[in-house]
């Protein structure tokens, strides 16, 4: 599949705890509950490779890509009943979210 | 396409002249040269989109999200000529490089 043209909405979660595994599990597993909602056309759910580099960010505990055919289903995803439950049971999880939006070039 | 096993490999670019779009279109072109190359199970060349929350960074340049399909496959990509052709070309156009290795949860 071609995605260059697509948008691309990349989550970045710190928890609040980084060391608690059952925190870790809790948010991969609110992700993969919202993973097959239908405006989604593909997503990844990601913990820090083993790669190690002085440019590379590792100090993240999760990754939420996630691909839309439009920006326009990206501002449908914020509202979305089951993104919503997804924040309200999730958010007390994580300290910081960066998120970087991007359209193809 | 199930990319949720893949090794997502996604790079953030700030420019040393972040007000040339002659640099900007430079780079962009350097990747769009890049993204053909066997090891690459799908790319995005992104620019950043209208969205604007606090918790987005819209700072940088140019988003390079690249998805392999195993985390060998990135390594080959770091050491491969056209990968190397391309730091040796455009490398002079950017500040600061970010990249966020990602396997699979």
């Amino acid at each position: 599949m071609d995605i260059s043209g697509y948008f691309v909405h990349h989550v970045y979660f710190w928890l609040n705890d980084p060391d608690s595994k059952k925190d870790l599990a809790a948010l991969v597993a609110g992700l993969k509950k919202l993973a097959p909602l239908h405006l989604i056309k593909e997503y990844h759910i990601g913990l820090p490779a083993a790669t190690d580099r002085g440019v590379i960010d590792r100090s993240y505990a999760v990754s939420w890509l996630l691909i839309f055919a439009t920006a326009e289903d990206q501002e449908r995803y914020q509202t979305a009943p089951e993104h919503l439950d997804f924040v309200k049971e999730c958010s007390s999880l994580w300290s910081k979210v960066v998120v970087y939006d991007s359209v193809g070039a």
